[in-house]
């Protein structure tokens, strides 16, 4: 199964909340934080303010949105695999949007009738992937 | 606030989660069959097998993780504002995978304490975005 937590940001710093260069660089920190391998990152800046940023992981995804006018920003950590502690990266982003209690909600996905396994992660297929940084030998089954 | 729709797909066609670009063309055409406004993707095809993908949509995100293997696959749909129809996504999708009987859960996301309004969906700020093609006097406030 995976783990996704569902992560609301209330009474953030709103100056934290405005800057897709300081909300990318925040989101990939707390990828590594957690010890996510990183895949891809897409980030966008809105008018007249607010981000929207992905970071794509071997072992699912982070997302944000931010709404720095609300002081709001929904945060989604989906994880696979056995290494990775998504509760880090949450704790991370917090600190680093200035919000003193983040809400969690904790959601089991993938979840096989008869299946004990934990869904693994993966392994990117592009061999040129500046990502794949783990030996095939170490990626849990 | 925010729809976030959590579905679990169970019993895929595996064939139809393993190929990067036909997922890839699935989640874009589901977004576009919401009426979403598409602002990037990001999607990877994994070893031995599964494919991770996000689109960023003007009005949050939707984000597809398979596992051929289980005839699983995670779809979040994440959206604001007030035309975009999610269900209609989720419809699409469980279509194109050969899922019968997709799982939905729904959790408002972003509910501002004494706020009735719903939170906005965004309009790029890159003005050179492909995608940025509903007219600012079109957007629901």
């Amino acid at each position: 199964m995976g783990t996704h937590l569902l992560v609301e940001l209330h009474g953030c710093d709103p100056d934290r909340l405005k800057r897709v260069d300081v909300i990318r660089d925040i989101m990939v920190s707390a990828a590594e934080a957690c010890k996510a391998t990183v895949v891809d990152v897409a980030f966008h800046e809105f008018n007249p303010f607010g981000v929207s940023g992905i970071v794509v992981i071997a072992e699912s995804h982070l997302s944000v949105h931010t709404w720095p006018e609300y002081r709001y920003a929904a945060l989604d950590i989906f994880t696979c695999g056995t290494v990775i502690k998504p509760q880090e990266a949450v704790e991370y982003v917090a600190l680093r949007f200035g919000c003193a209690s983040p809400s969690i909600v904790e959601v089991k996905r993938g979840v096989i009738p008869g299946a004990s396994r934990k869904l693994p992660h993966k392994i990117s297929a592009d061999r040129s992937a500046k990502t794949a940084r783990r030996p095939l030998a170490a990626v849990p089954s």
